[in-house]
């Protein structure tokens, strides 16, 4: 080889459910998945072995379907299990989150049922902010933090609907109803949006089709950890099993 | 007089803070200012003799200055003291909150500072609804409410932001600070749009510029209830005195 191995550096930042290290590439970062489930803003923490690994490869494999859909992503490859290869990007403190249906916080916020279709998708805003606690924003109240341009907002918006298309359809095929999806974005080098974070069951909600409508086996997402039903390991894995049938071979890199 | 002499009807509506009574004039209801302070939506209440009075006797001068600015009004006049006659509304359930400094709520939802000034005025969202909890909105969360067409919604606006002009410019001549605001809509018989409820201490926040800017006897309206400082009743003649100096004359109405 000619061009020397990409190395591990240090430590930049440890969030609640992934390690961002330096790598010997400043246009590379490498994300590391960590095993552990937080909720309520990261006061319900627990350790799930597995569950990084298959965040990970799932993100992979959704990261790279998105790619070849011609959205652009942070998304470099994979590294060994647990680990990705990311652009680093300059993010955008916005979660930018799609309903398809209704779930979650919405329930007790409008007039809905569980479950309820939302037709077009609702794109909620809100200000990722932990000490705020994230709080949810009004196009009005996002023009006071001087964040995002209305330009790159509308922008998000495209993107985020685009993805949200994209995977409600192919998770579709595979008997994933995706009732919700949770993401971010940031700017690379050359103040380009993309695709940032993660795209796993972690951040969005998946009912398994092949369950009866109100059965608890239903939830395969990080509501079963939310909600006590256990479990959550077991159905990341089925996730993952049928994600993998897309074989959409996401790029590989040696260290 | 030719045309028989207006009684009172039926009680229609008791609310929080005012009930509704119906007359012989269908066009024409009865509004019962009562001397009750809630907070935190209905669950502390206390009773301070003279409040409904002087909200009654505040409202009914803002009124007519808005009358008297063009803007249409539920407002018809004051009949005895502590009742005021209205135009019965189908009303719109919505809070329309115009904030001129950040207070409140908002101070836990956005990165502001206590008073901070708001340049435009935020125009902030609820959906009136008790067993909600008056949740926050969205322009797309309101879509999916259906409850106004988006004509409305900015015929709202534009009505709200002139209210907020208004008052603003006229109060602070009174050396009193309109720091936040919260209106409600309804629609006549024709259709039209008209400003309801009350313009009272109960529904904004005045500070007294009199009053040096950080000492408790500044703050002039309900927030002296909600944060136990009591003197309510002073605070709110202390207005009342100011704003009948406007010496707008109400129309009066005789049972
Ligand atoms: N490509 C990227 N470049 C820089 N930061 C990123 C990128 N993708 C995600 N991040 C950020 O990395 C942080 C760590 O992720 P995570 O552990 O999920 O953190 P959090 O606890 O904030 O949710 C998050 O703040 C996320 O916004
Ligand atoms: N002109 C009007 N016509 C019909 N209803 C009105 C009018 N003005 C105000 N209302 C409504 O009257 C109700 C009673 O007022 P209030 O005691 O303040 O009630 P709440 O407890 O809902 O705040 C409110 O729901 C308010 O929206
Ligand atoms: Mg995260
Ligand atoms: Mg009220």
């Amino acid at each position: 080889m000619d061009t020397p191995a990409l190395a591990l550096g240090s430590l930049l930042h440890e969030g609640k459910a992934k390690r961002f290290h330096a790598t010997t590439d400043p246009r590379l970062c490498a994300v590391e998945f960590k095993d552990t489930a937080t909720a309520s803003n990261g006061r319900h923490q627990v350790r799930l072995p597995g569950k990084g690994k298959l965040n990970c490869r799932i993100s992979a494999q959704l990261f790279t379907l998105l790619e070849q859909s011609g959205l652009p992503t942070h998304f470099q490859g994979l590294l060994g299990d647990g680990w990705m290869l990311v652009r680093p990007l300059r993010m955008i403190p916005l979660e930018v989150v799609l309903r398809n249906r209704a779930a979650g916080s919405l329930l007790r916020q409008l007039p809905t049922v569980a479950g309820q279709q939302l037709e077009p998708p609702l794109l909620d805003l809100y200000f990722k902010d932990d000490a705020l606690g994230d709080p949810f924003l009004s196009e009005a109240r996002l023009a006071t933090l001087n964040i995002v341009t209305s330009r790159e907002r509308s922008q998000l918006e495209t993107m985020a609907r685009q993805v949200n298309r994209t995977l409600h359809q192919v998770l579709g095929k595979l008997a994933l109803d995706l009732v919700d999806l949770k993401l971010e974005f940031g700017r690379d080098a050359s103040g380009q949006l993309r695709l940032a974070d993660e795209l796993s069951p972690d951040n969005c909600r998946l009912w398994d089709e092949r369950q009866s409508p109100d059965s608890p086996g239903r939830i395969l997402d990080k509501d079963r950890f939310r909600q006590g039903l256990g479990g959550l390991v077991d159905a990341y894995e089925e996730i993952n099993r049928r994600i993998q049938t897309l074989d959409l071979k996401p790029r590989r890199v040696w260290l």
